[in-house]
């Protein structure tokens, strides 16, 4: 690990050089489509070139720099992330695995190699989807799964998104064509930071992603009976708060359960006409249920909906539950997982094994090519926040296993599969 | 009953002319010292002249009607209510009392009978304190108890107390002279409507109140930490809302446990940054605990202040527990008590006793006197609000008990006490 500090740190400044470009004059703001994200793009651009890859930008704006295979006709390797930000961001959501595919793909040039498949590092340029509210347009280009209505969507502004991707040089009748046709997909393998305090709890640098949760988000309503707080006596009542509450602990029990594979989690509560001697006669909250695993998830979401209309029975309460959202977990590569795990056993470290609560551009990809996640440590787990930190340290050991990755992946994609 | 039914009717149609007396041209609004407020008063004034009472308006605006004993000298027993209301009332909290007060004094008047006390009906001008954020004005006054500090409160219009007695015609430095010296009082009876489920449930036209409610009002917050409702697994969670959640539970197990003597109330809930994939990170409720027993009360209070502690304990939450408001609780007279309850049980009603919930003009006069309340059954418990209703049958009712009620009251009464 000692021997990967001087790219740590390289990759550390990288991280700052982009960190200093925003379209706020204070914190880090970069959403698709501003001069922002043209500007980071263009640095990205610049890495690229120097490490001496064949860069392009996209139809939409993703960087893409390609090195080729010893032979001509072998298949790709993606390694990737986004450089676009949430408002008031931290610096590594995103930017982490771009930096590090460079400073891999550099380490590989360096040493003189060539490998049996080219390696086409790409810094996606919507992963966050705050001006359009949307979600992975920089991967789907690339995965062939656009979806062209998404065009007509329109900012804050009013400006659509057909004229976003105009505005910086993008072509929005070409998007299709830059799909890496499917029979060119060896593997996706992304690094990002954890976004949760698993690894920080774990004291380990490093994490295998075994999947990317699914998700349902749902809102309950509890009706019941507004009455005065003095004059109705407990067993009269028909509370509509009391009812939220046992629904509440119960989900939190049923995730809460050992090898229950489930998160389930109420942020957000509303009481109708709320005052403090009123006994609550309506309450809408939200739920949202993830789980890495289909069957759990649709299993759970059966279950907790089953749970409220029982607790809703009991308490004389009208009860509605409305999916809002879902979608569908994403496991990764049984083989790619095997290999990773490898490398970080290999490297000394605990090996980890996470799901990804969060969704990542692993997701999209997904339905043209196995995928493959690596998480870093991030202090105490805090994401989108400009607290958000990782430890140089964490960088090198994460290098030491990325650098035995592509070796192992090196070793069976030796020949065209 | 049947021969108490044309009394009833006549109290139908006072309360009814009343309804028609608002600040607003829909509903009824009739907040103190405005237009509205003094007409009602003078329309209680002109009937309690037309049965015969000696009629003054005091100093803060108390409508009060005396009918003296047949020898001078003796006590007083004091049969009141209050005329103002709630933004878009209903037509009977309140009224009732004065109405119904005045209807028994002129049955007495009418079959020509000399009590050996005075009667004194008087209509509270303030008892929701809905203007000034006050409690109890009117009666404070005549229990000698009024604080002197409340003349600067201002309304919304920024009109002071003082200010607003003026407009009306009343005289704030002359409000100590309107109290009924201590030697004076032998007792005070308030009838009013019961804004509980209680008798409506029982099918029971009038209930004997045993005492009210006192209270204890906290805010309580909970600080746990916020965190991504994907990345945080359930056993790493600090979840605001899920100590929330079980406190609201062990709240309505505390007080609903049989013969626990309290009611408890979350009636507001608000989580600090809400979102549907955030995990609460602080919640900040509020919580009424009401009880008749000042010791359950206190008790009550010290229980699931412990619980709430607890549970944060348990669940590595700060809590913070701030007592906003208390009151004492207020028992009824036991000897009026038993003259009410004799007269119930002998026009052949259920005995029902109750506690307060709610706070009554009854609160301020115990501090000064022996005080009994009856309350009539309401339509579902619905109060402050326009639906409020009283059956004319509950009526004729509560006639019945009531002369009865002060005929016992004029056994005991005979002699100077």
């Amino acid at each position: 690990m000692k021997g990967t500090m001087p790219r740590a740190e390289k990759i550390l400044s990288r991280i700052n050089e982009l960190a200093s470009i925003s379209e706020a004059p204070k914190g880090i703001t970069r959403r698709y489509g501003t001069a922002a994200a043209v500007e980071a793009g263009e640095k990205v651009q610049e890495w690229m070139r120097a490490a001496g890859l064949q860069v392009r930008v996209d139809a939409i704006g993703n960087i893409r720099g390609i090195w080729k295979a010893e032979s001509a006709g072998a298949g790709r390797l993606v390694i990737a992330s986004h450089i676009d930000t949430v408002m008031d961001a931290g610096r590594w959501d995103g930017p982490l695995g771009v930096v590090m595919g460079l400073d891999l793909l550099e380490h590989i040039i360096g040493s003189g190699g060539r490998l049996p498949f080219d390696i086409e590092l790409i810094a996606f340029c919507d992963e966050e989807g705050v001006r359009f509210h949307t979600t992975y347009l920089g991967s789907k280009v690339v995965a062939g799964r656009f979806e062209r209505d998404m065009l007509d969507r329109k900012d804050a502004e009013g400006v659509s998104l057909r004229e976003a991707i105009g505005m910086i040089g993008g072509k929005a009748e070409e998007l299709e064509e830059d799909a890496i046709p499917s029979e060119q997909w060896l593997g996706y393998f992304e690094i990002h930071i954890e976004q949760g305090p698993v690894l920080y709890e774990k004291k380990a640098p490093v994490a295998l992603v075994k999947g990317i949760a699914g998700q349902v988000r749902a809102e309950v309503v509890f009706s019941g009976m507004a009455g005065h707080a003095g004059t109705v006596p407990m067993e009269m009542r028909n509370d509509a708060l009391c009812g939220a509450a046992e629904f509440i602990l119960a989900a939190e029990e049923l995730a809460g359960r050992a090898g229950s594979g489930l998160v389930a989690t109420v942020g957000k509560l509303q009481i109708a006409n709320a005052a403090s001697n009123v006994i609550p006669g309506e309450v809408v909250c939200s739920v949202d249920i993830r789980s890495a695993d289909e069957g759990v998830l649709s299993q759970g979401h059966l279950q907790l909906r089953a749970l409220c209309e029982s607790i809703g029975g009991k308490r004389g309460l009208a009860v509605q539950w409305k999916v809002v959202q879902a979608s569908s977990p994403v496991a990764c590569d049984a083989r790619m997982n095997e290999l990773l795990g490898k490398s970080i056993r290999g490297a000394g470290y605990e090996m980890v094994e996470l799901v990804s609560g969060a969704g990542h551009d692993a997701v999209p990809i997904s339905a043209v090519s196995p995928v493959c996640m690596m998480f870093v440590r991030c202090y105490e787990g805090i994401s989108h926040h400009p607290q958000e930190h990782v430890e140089t340290e964490d960088l090198a050991a994460a290098i030491v296993v990325a650098d035995e990755f592509i070796h192992q992946l090196s070793e069976i994609w030796k020949y065209p599969l």
